[in-house]
């Protein structure tokens, strides 16, 4: 992979985008630039879930400038990552295809507990140097995420689904701050949290941070006013806080707040905030915060660069989910071997994409059977519910939909691949890795054919040339190769075996190769 | 649980329909009576895996005569299961009704992993004692089982779908035993068992049997026919098969196969089994295969059997799921308990159902975390995904249905019980365990009313007595009780909290209850 001297991250928040650009300089990053916009996708959700035309229209003209910045970086140095809004946003795939026009780069989707890594990633690279565990808490516009971490490490990630948006919206949707309403709030913030409170309770770390622009708002605002005695570098406090709360509800409302500290365009949502902040305080046994200086946005950019030093946290969740899941790992790595052997062939006319899907199809041989853990029969549904549901460190939404896609269509019918399958090239990783299971069904080592085999995929039809004589000494691989004709044609290809008889030689003229199963 | 002094087992199978009736002396099981009918459900199969007027009638009339013979024995003594055909058949639900109302008992469809653990029970215990690994393999009419196992103990299970009524339809349909045939029917056999084989070849044991009809038929034939030169008892050899193979050919018909050991009955189906007992034999590495008295009917009664010796195979897959799915089993005992004590309360005027109830309560209790290992966020989806699909030895289908279905339901919204729920009673389990999750949100021990709780359904009527001053004093469980009203209604029940005064003491006039977590 290529190194990149400038990184840029774009955070698609429920609240206000942000793009972060970033010189590398080793491993560290140097801020270089950034663009904030307060576009508020969350308060543009409709009642039944989906994104208005004015938030569409606002998030559109938002990227269009990101976009302009962004303008000659080259892809894989660019790396934009939407939030909890578009998770639940049902109109969200149509949205991302204008968004990603717009911007003119890939958007992922990012689950709250990846979410919640990548926060904490930034945070600690912009935290002292402590041996001591850390909470770090962000309160976002549509969900708010809890880690504990140890230096750069993350220990436990939670993300719960309220945020300032839209807790400000539900419990104060006119701007008045009634007593009852700020009770209501409070009390359910605390239902949510008291589900993981006794996980993340004090007595699991010693220092507490809050990394949101919720939490910076609420030190400013403590610190300004002289709501607290204790503290005086913006921390957050109880009695802070409590102060706070009688200032909100003698002036009752969020028009008329007037406040050092607070800027315009946050006071729509500070009560929705202040009672999430709250609610920690209780559940948690929080006594103090401070703030930090890193955010989604620093954490995407730090991922970013380990992937190019060959620590993308991709691989990490392969090889523990391969471990978690008790894969037999023979099998997978001779399937792994055959794939990549058939995937190079397929994707020779692609040599952009190909490190990247080869990549992809990597990942999914190892992982191909880890549905197995559930029953054997029907483990490849195990497979693709599991990769498709579970909690993958690094993996945005889009990449585990497609690897639970490759999953449900490696064996067995393919027709649904028609549905399933966007990327046409996908059809390329599906036909090496349905081949490369194919080939070693037998779950040991297999001679393979002294010649190689050679395959190709020319718009609709995919060959298979491959030794006579193999087959005729292989007749379970030879059946079974046969109904994959039939396989492929259900998708609107069409398959060919071409049988070369031996001592010929390939006919295509191309150096044979030869493999071992090891 | 009352001990019977006779129990009974039919096995409703997809070639013939099978009751055993034996009597219990101590830990051992004595035949006392048996019946057998040829029903061949699996050719019933129509092409859209419907089961045919014809086959249904063949059943119920069958049924009916072991409902005569069952007439009088109590519920718990007698346990039927339904194998492959019924796993497979579209319309097994509809019936299953006509079929239970024939027998007089409730029939249980057990899945392949299951059954191959069922049969190992039988066949282990009518083997001689020796410490040699065994392989058993048991053709059935639409699947086929192989076993590894030692002593009583069962290794390794696998069930392919390939029988010997289905084998015969669909390679031999006309009766005609041609050459092509026989090798696409061998080859099919093999491309099954292939992928197998490695787990189950000669290496992994000493010794082969098989315990189905079709072994013994083969044995037979083969020894009266003196179709091998070794072996006197009825084994199966190498040689044997290809003799035999030789005479098919040579006949060309099942309808003109007359031969010592093959009753007419069996004539139709054995070259289906003949060729899964040869591709068997080639794939695994058999030389020789023994004849196994006990079958799948033997099995369910040592299964029964165990489970009024506090040897309920049950219990033991609950307690092996907590701890491969890694449950918080702190959690999960005060979950247990919260919902043993209040579905007693629930079921008190159902004293005969309730000690199955509650069992049932007490695994869905335990297990209802199981989905966390997937991912936090819609555990509950996950839980229910993994007890609706994995192989839970001595569970029935129908079991894991109820499972899955309280996994899903023991949170958030309840609306869809109306459709997953099938007993009336299981509201009940359902009530029990949605409230107990919620009091225990927490996950930490918490101090539970003085007076304790009384709960009580009355047709569409839930009501719970409770402290109000507790209540005052855990505003977050009060808020969630709240709520849960509103799930209730949409379930068309009506959940009614009625709040006690203390000092008061309980309305009900019953004696109040205290309980702490522990």
């Amino acid at each position: 992979m290529i190194e990149y001297s400038t990184l840029a991250a774009v955070d698609l928040g429920s609240n206000s985008f942000r793009l972060q650009v970033a010189r590398v300089e080793g491993k560290q990053l140097y801020p270089l630039d950034s663009l904030r916009e307060m576009v508020r996708l969350a308060a543009g959700l409709t009642a039944d879930k989906r994104l208005d035309e004015d938030s569409q229209a606002r998030a559109l003209d938002c990227l269009k400038r990101f976009g302009e910045r962004l303008r000659g970086f080259p892809p894989h140095a660019v790396r934009a990552v939407g939030t909890n809004t578009l998770r639940v946003a049902r109109n969200a795939s149509v949205f991302l295809k204008k968004a990603e026009a717009a911007i003119g780069f890939p958007i992922e989707i990012i689950a709250g507990r990846e979410e919640a890594r990548l926060i904490y990633l930034g945070v600690a690279h912009g935290l002292p140097a402590s041996a001591n565990a850390r909470l770090v808490m962000d309160i976002g516009g549509g969900s708010t995420e809890f880690i504990i971490g140890n230096r750069l490490k993350p220990v436990k990630l939670e993300s719960l689904y309220m945020g300032c948006v839209s807790y400000s919206l539900n419990f104060f949707p006119d701007g008045k701050i009634t007593k009852g309403a700020m009770k209501r709030a409070e009390l359910s913030a605390r239902g949510e949290i008291q589900a993981i409170a006794t996980e993340f309770s004090s007595i699991h770390w010693q220092d507490a941070f809050g990394s949101s622009g919720t939490a910076r708002a609420l030190g400013d605002i403590i610190k300004l006013n002289n709501f607290t005695t204790a503290g005086s570098e913006g921390e957050i406090t109880q009695e802070g806080l409590e102060n706070f709360r009688d200032h909100l509800l003698k002036v009752g409302d969020t028009r008329k707040l007037e406040l050092a500290g607070l800027r315009a365009d946050r006071a729509a949502v500070i009560p929705g905030g202040f009672a999430i902040m709250s609610a920690a305080f209780s559940e948690l046994g929080i006594h103090r915060l401070s703030q930090a200086m890193g955010a989604l946005r620093q954490g995407v950019l730090y991922d970013l660069l380990g992937r190019f030093h060959k620590h993308d946290m991709r691989e990490v969740t392969v090889r523990r989910f391969m471990q978690r899941y008790r894969v037999d790992s023979a099998q997978a790595n001779r399937v792994e071997s055959l794939a990549l052997l058939l995937g190079e062939q397929l994707l020779e006319d692609f040599p952009e994409q190909a490190e990247e899907l080869l990549q992809t199809l990597s990942w999914a041989a190892r992982l191909h059977e880890v549905g197995i853990s559930i029953a054997h029969s029907g483990y490849h549904k195990h497979s693709a519910y599991i990769l498709g549901n579970a909690d993958m460190p690094g993996f945005s939404r889009r990449e585990q939909e497609r690897l639970s896609s490759l999953m449900l269509l490696h064996r067995g019918t393919a027709g649904k691949a028609r549905e399933l399958i966007a990327f046409p090239l996908d059809f390329a990783l599906l036909g090496a890795l349905r081949l490369a299971t194919l080939f070693h069904r037998s779950r040991s080592d297999i001679m393979m054919p002294r010649m190689g085999m050679e395959i190709s995929l020319d718009d609709k039809e995919l060959e298979l040339h491959i030794e006579q004589g193999w087959l005729e000494s292989n007749p379970l691989t030879d059946t079974a190769l046969s109904a994959e004709i039939e396989q492929w044609a259900a998708l609107g290809f069409k398959f060919q075996i071409k049988k070369l008889e031996e001592k010929k030689g390939l006919s295509t003229g191309k150096s044979a190769r030869s493999t071992t199963g090891t």
